[in-house]
């Protein structure tokens, strides 16, 4: 019996990374997790990363037959394969594709995590047959990967595609990148945070969420709260989906996408973040472009959605 | 003797028509130029356009062979090869591939001018061999070609790099567009006469603009008195420079290109346009893209610039 050909896909995130084995449709074969411990040299790391992933291809082997390996983390180069000062891991600059080329003789390819989704979409997900699409990975932070022409778009340098480092007000409040007003601020779990605050300092709409304190107020709350019909969390949705529709319509103006997907936490919001995005977007767009640009949830499964990411960068470099 | 192969490049603009037979290396074998009188049927105009195109070749076809069409025109789009409500010229809608197919068996190609201009500097200019960069034409509008991984993006409708478009104000100037605050309105020949006009209106700064009427006062002006050394005249260079290097901070932000090029008429005061928008782009860029991005001036000749531009469209096909 022939064997089937899987990737290893990992996804290094600032807490735990996950890995999997991943056919060319999409299947998991086997998967783990292990803590990052981003406090450790990087190479403790990876020598505990390969270990794990040795013992969960030992599982598979009589079965399977390991062909490249895809990475996805947070600021991280595909064409240098490196992580550079990435901001929730305290490793500097690590050569993760020279690291790793140690153990493999197969392809090994790393990209930032956004770049990862979006090539997971294509491959395995909500933009399968797409040539020209965005997506948003609406977490903790705000990232993007962006794809024309069928080809994940890296730039001159590797890092392209920052949507969430675009700026919606000059003025506006302080991004952990050192700028202001940037739409990370105001898109992310952390941005509708603030927006409540914001509405609950200066205005005087009621709200179930006037009792939370700041440091314990979750994105989860806001969304429970809009869904119970509270108007300061209703308020709260309709403003972030005008600041990410507003800039959304400069993104289309660049590449001119079918489709945007939304990624990551407040996706999850569904139509309390849906139909307020799309509804700017649309009152934002050059006349050119209304009414052509779908808004569309990933199409890959939560939990693996990372490692089927990554798995998707190696399979798009092997096909 | 073997024939030199050529295309022609044709640049459909709101007054004239330029047209010209280019050969692989960029030199012009043939050029003419007719009126568009874009008043009268689109038909007339092509009939006039190929009894002219024909008329030009006769002169070169014993030492030249026709390998294709390209052809440069407002609101064009690249996969239809239509021509859909240009700003400048009267026609609704019109199929610009398809007519000409009645007279030519070779491959004919239409884009946008800014989309040809960028195709020309790759071919032809300052973009020679970089594969991620962005052209901004900055004339009586904005447009933009924007080209990532050696490709030209079209985006999902044909329609993709309209960043004189992307807005700079959500309260500003009005724009043709029916819109507010688009980059066209502030980094075009037209904007910096709307600066200069908000500048007289605004400030006590004395100036030699101020005894110009706003209708008869033009960019060339501009940078005249700018030359003298007028403040006024160099404070709307440096706003214009600030409006622009604060977009293209977005732009660099989705693609980051190796280069930005500046085409057209505002591009020609040179240090007076490109040293504030590089000032103001690298305070504003996100750290990882910050002193990476050259602002470059065309390298393709100015009176043949739309002409090289169509033919480097229709030789990146057949090359």
């Amino acid at each position: 019996m022939s064997k089937t050909d899987v990737v290893l896909g990992v996804d290094i995130g600032g807490t735990n990374t996950a890995m999997g084995y991943v056919d060319r449709n999409g299947t998991l074969a086997a998967s783990a997790s292990i803590p990052t411990e981003a406090h450790r040299p990087a190479q403790e790391f990876f020598e505990r990363f390969h270990r794990q992933a040795e013992l969960l291809f030992s599982k598979i082997q009589d079965t399977h037959n390991l062909i490249g390996v895809g990475l996805g983390a947070p600021n991280a180069n595909y064409y240098k394969g490196t992580i550079e000062q990435p901001p929730n891991l305290s490793w500097d600059f690590v050569d993760v594709v020279g690291t790793l080329k140690h153990w493999y003789t197969i392809p090994v390819v790393l990209t930032n995590d956004a770049n990862a989704a979006a090539l997971g979409e294509m491959l395995f997900g909500a933009a399968k047959g797409m040539r020209d699409f965005i997506v948003m990975t609406l977490g903790t932070g705000v990232g993007s990967g962006i794809v024309s022409n069928g080809e994940m778009i890296y730039g001159h340098d590797g890092f392209a595609g920052e949507i969430g480092h675009t700026i919606v007000d000059y003025n506006g409040r302080p991004c952990g990148c050192g700028r202001r007003g940037c739409l990370e601020t105001y898109a992310s779990a952390n941005g509708i945070r603030r927006t409540v605050d914001e509405l609950i300092r200066t205005t005087a709409e009621p709200s179930e969420l006037r009792g939370i304190k700041f440091d314990d107020l979750t994105s989860k709350q806001i969304f429970e709260s809009a869904q119970r019909g509270d108007k300061l969390a209703l308020d709260a949705f309709d403003l972030t989906g005008k600041y990410l529709g507003m800039k959304l319509a400069d993104s289309v103006a660049h590449t001119s996408p079918e489709a945007i997907i939304f990624f990551g936490g407040l996706a999850l919001a569904g139509d309390y973040i849906f139909k307020p995005t799309k509804k700017y977007l649309e009152d934002y767009l050059l006349n050119i472009y209304k009414n052509k640009v779908r808004i569309v949830p990933s199409g890959l499964p939560p939990g693996n959605a990372a490692i089927l990411g990554a798995a998707a960068l190696i399979w798009n470099e092997l096909i």
